[in-house]
């Protein structure tokens, strides 16, 4: 059995898109926001309660919304939905780039990092357009390899994929990246509130700091490859912490 | 300039506690959320707008509220409101351990990772304690040094600091760890709502799956040990990376 969640929430294009390629897998179980949560990372909802609830049945396939965030929806599976452990943990397909620092801000990321934390098998798909009735059937036959890939292999512990495939209809190839440096600049949009004040839109251009090497990702996406970028949950920089011993502190 | 943000609010005693530390090296401008944003890690805000304002001012200390997630603090820090770049930014001091996974639902450790995006050495401080009224007060000799420390060396670009403390009056040491291993069990207690359905509320109790090696954080902490946790925002798994260059994907 295979989870799948979103940070679209349950009724976007992208992840019903994927539900029918997991199905050629085995039986597939949705659990994911009730609406939109784009740009929720890990976050986690603490503050109020949490409602799952069953949206609809077919065979071989179970929906159910959450009013929670991504991570949310996998802590409530895992807990409270479903009746044994999935095979495999599947966010997406997410409408938008997920390459290089987006890793941190994405939902969908969210919901394989928690897959991840729960020690399963998980993959991240995302497609570089926001559209929210982008064309995702380029990415199908890469899917189905990356999923009997994963399902055959396996994941080491404690490790994931972020998958993002650039909005063209044939990719150059598919290439295993590492997460591209770069930054997002110019981030706010302001706007005076009718009855005074300003109010800040978040916007922005990402400024990729890569010299060109197909090695990144964001760097493989801009020349049409298909980049799956291999994630960790351990954030530690083991070389400043060896450097660091001789701090003194 | 040192700037400072949280997940508690600006108006909690951790981040007040910290302002007066860190006033002791140079000027301090707090932009930190309004309220309390606990467990938002890397979350952003992308579908409303945010506001920003100032709330109090004195000689070498400018404090900021914002209805923004503590990324979004920073961020609109750097676009809107602080005149230079700072030498610094902090996040904490957080009412709650942020070690082991707990770092990827952290807003503190969002802010950090923020201020690391942007380039500048960032440290959180966080204390095992979620008492509104914690004792902070073992925690400021440590929190000068380290603060020297990397005021003086700085930090490698895409990495920063995540320190935890112990909630005991004295520590046995400082030590500089990795991320420890474990996972978030039990997470969901249900409640019947008054007029039908089950509404859950996220608990739970972290399991730590290490041996007892004062390396991880997660152990250093339970052993008394201030835990210094060098983190990166790469999150590339480059073991992973190398094995599937031979999965022909």
């Amino acid at each position: 059995m295979i989870l799948v969640s979103n940070d679209d929430g349950y009724m976007a294009k992208g992840i019903n898109v994927l539900v029918r390629v997991l199905m050629e897998f085995g039986d597939v179980v949705v659990v994911a926001p009730h609406t939109g949560r784009s740009g929720k990372g890990c976050a986690i909802t603490s503050e109020v309660p949490v409602k799952v609830w069953k949206v609809s049945e077919e065979q071989g396939l179970q929906v159910y919304a959450c009013t929670g965030t991504p991570c949310d929806c996998v802590k409530i599976a895992f807990d409270s939905v479903l009746s044994r452990r999935p095979s495999l943990v599947v966010g997406g397909i997410n409408h938008g780039d997920n390459s290089a620092v987006n890793a941190h801000y994405s939902g969908t990321m969210g919901v394989v990092l928690e897959g991840c934390m729960k020690e399963v098998p998980s993959i991240a798909f995302s497609l570089c357009s926001h559209d929210a009735d982008a064309d995702f059937s380029a990415t199908l036959p890469v899917i189905r390899r990356v999923v009997a890939a994963v399902l055959q292999r396996g994941l080491p512990t404690g490790s994931c994929l972020n998958v993002n495939f650039p909005d063209v209809p044939s990719y150059a190839g598919v290439r295993v990246c590492r997460q591209a440096y770069g930054q997002w600049m110019n981030e706010w949009k302001g706007h005076e509130h009718p009855n005074g004040g300003t109010w800040y839109w978040l916007t922005g251009s990402f400024q990729c700091s890569e010299s060109g090497s197909l090695d990144a990702d964001k760097v493989a996406l801009e020349n049409n490859y298909v980049a799956i970028t291999p994630t960790k949950i351990d954030l530690t920089d083991y070389s400043l912490l060896n450097d660091m011993q001789g701090w003194g502190l």
